[in-house]
């Protein structure tokens, strides 16, 4: 056969620091990252900020400017932008356009950076900008969330929906910084600050039982928001995240997709929620379910699948909600399969649970057991919410 | 300080196949290279051509329904789309959305692929669309032009022009396999068959002084259409093109651009022609320049420099258009230095020729010696011409 063969390997390297009040003039860190960084170039600096985070932070953007002003490394291009948070920037077109034109306006080219402050869905939307613009423009995430700062946030994906459809535009391209700031975490409220949970319980029973032990040992703290706590266990989720990343199959070439465990439900959870219940409740709730499933199927003991329900529970989870709940085999959550089925391509691989700790691929799911799998779940909460009362009473 | 660190390579590798009549229901190569990627998953494949390919070649979409008629591997989509060729299919961010809604609408997923047929424009345009839809749907490039097979299609960027910046929106994304079919070069015209030819000047004269003096031995058999110099021609330029790319810096993350030499007032004529004149003759013209600006400024001989003229004469390009040349300071080529520099982010940097076959970086240009330069080109055209009407009267 006639033919050339093209080979070759592109290393990626960043580093996730962790750190409190980035942009206090007293923190040399983001300064000494682009001192680090020398170019003969002028490089430019443009910052994007989730609507949600200046209304908590009102001098965040202040701050910025005064710590550019001393950090002479990269020039702040005049605008700050703001752009809605959550999945709404994600859905609209006209926000990516509007970084696009920016990029053009204020001449940010590829020795330039695009620096994203927000929630996992602003991290996605502003990190496919920069993908795309002039093939690809130094990107800085600075996530805000539990959620962005342990899972989301620190990975390579970016993407914004098309049609309604999750993550339809988007490319692996990682970012060049991580700067975890866990001051942010301070003004999260309860429900974004509990949600971010869920995936390090996901990422602890897929590849590490130690961890998810260390959860269970401290739920309490973690409901109570122990800063302390909450810091270990992003530092560790993250940890495992990038070990994920890094050793298997960075662009996601396979099928293969262990970090999907509990997601399949989840997806369209959120989707029949119209968003209102967040991504970590309803990966929650998914982990519950796939779970109990794994129990029911004969691959996990039942003692097993009660403790990771005592966990999800015990962090306030809601997890036998109504609208996760498996009545029947016209269940709209069951339909979630069929779709997930089609996105991974045609062949069904779902992660279930052999031990805490341990996943294991199937490739079909049983309707029956799945239904029996939420009454199971509907049942535990029950008992759980009685138990409660009893203990508070007494 | 505190942070963890990610560091990971990701292996790309891909074969460029030359073969002639791709889609002859004899030609078992492109069903073998399906046969060679077995999966699971069903997968689809959807056609992109480009429109001046269709008009050449009417039986094309018929010859590719047979062919996947037989070829059971994948599944050919019901349609098979048809995009204007040239830079337009670039300028039209339409074009884009409809091929992102086709990936909708026919349910294109990761293990699918989308094939384009064109000239390099329309790969960079599919390309682009295949990298971004679902973060990657798998690409295969079948280039039409002699540019594209030898250059543009075999490489690992795509992108599409916004507001007129050329470029502005793209990706590195390495496709699948490359199908180089030497029978789409014999219906280009003459103009699209000898364009392709400067780009393996440039690259020759770079890094490959056999090949140059091969192209030098060659040039009444290329300017007269022999297919099998032109085949030799494409895969060795191919291959010093693939060289390159694996070699050093894939994805362009630094700023030396060696591959570029020539190109600086080639980007600035096309557009002062806009675009009548071919980026494969823009290119023959800045290649004159700026090695007759090698030989004034002391970096190169005189001979040499001729050598590289009479080649390029040879090949009828026509090097000293008035369009290319520089009369005065105020000369609308000189202001495609600036933007050169700007395009590379404030430092300019240019290569140079020391000899057939070695480069330099500079990192200025003097004008005075640019105007000197395109004088002297001017001269050689007019000694040249006059020299060939008296071999033509003898």
């Amino acid at each position: 056969m006639n033919y050339l063969e093209q080979s070759f390997s592109v290393k990626f390297d960043y580093k996730i620091y962790f750190t409190s009040s980035l942009f206090e003039l007293g923190n040399p860190l983001l300064a000494d990252f682009f001192k680090g960084r020398p170019s003969a170039a002028l490089r430019k600096i443009f910052f994007v900020i989730d609507g949600g985070v200046t209304e908590k932070h009102p001098n965040l953007q202040e701050a910025i400017k005064t710590y550019f002003n001393q950090c002479q490394e990269v020039q702040l291009v005049p605008e700050i932008r703001i752009v809605p948070g959550g999945e709404a920037s994600k859905n609209d077109t006209a926000l990516f356009e509007q970084l696009v034109e920016a990029v053009n306006v204020y001449g940010i080219d590829r020795h330039s950076y695009i620096a994203a402050i927000g929630g996992g869905a602003v991290l996605d939307l502003v990190g496919y900008a920069a993908a795309v613009s002039h093939r690809g423009i130094k990107h800085i995430r600075i996530p805000t969330t539990v959620l962005s700062q342990n899972d989301s946030g620190i990975g390579v994906k970016n993407g914004i929906n098309y049609k309604g459809k999750k993550n339809f535009l988007g490319t692996f391209a990682p970012p060049v910084a991580v700067f975890n700031d866990d001051r942010f975490l301070e003004t999260l409220n309860d429900r974004d600050y509990r949600s971010g949970i869920s995936e390090a319980i996901k990422v602890a029973l897929i590849k590490d039982p130690e961890f998810f032990y260390w959860i269970e040992a401290h739920t309490a703290a973690l409901a109570a928001r122990d800063p302390e706590s909450m810091n270990y266990l992003i530092r560790r989720c993250a940890k495992l995240h990038l070990d994920h990343i890094a050793g298997d199959d960075p662009f996601e070439t396979g099928s293969a997709r262990p970090l999907d465990f509990g997601h399949w439900s989840a997806h369209k959870l959120e989707q029949l929620s119209n968003f209102t219940v967040l991504h970590g409740e309803a990966v929650a709730m998914g982990i519950a379910l796939d779970s109990v499933y794994s129990f029911l199927t004969g691959l996990l003991s039942e003692e097993k699948a009660l403790r990771i329900l005592q966990v999800l529970s015990a962090l306030n989870f809601s997890i036998s909600d109504p609208i996760i709940q498996i009545k029947d085999s016209g269940s709209a959550i069951l339909k979630g399969l069929a779709e997930f089925q089609e996105h991974l391509g045609g062949l069904l691989t779902i992660t279930l649970l052999t031990d805490i700790g341990s996943g294991k691929e199937v490739h079909e799911m049983d309707h029956q057991q799945l239904i029996n799998a939420s009454a199971y779940i509907a049942g535990f909460t029950k008992e759980n919410t009685a138990l409660n009362s009893i203990r508070h009473e007494s």
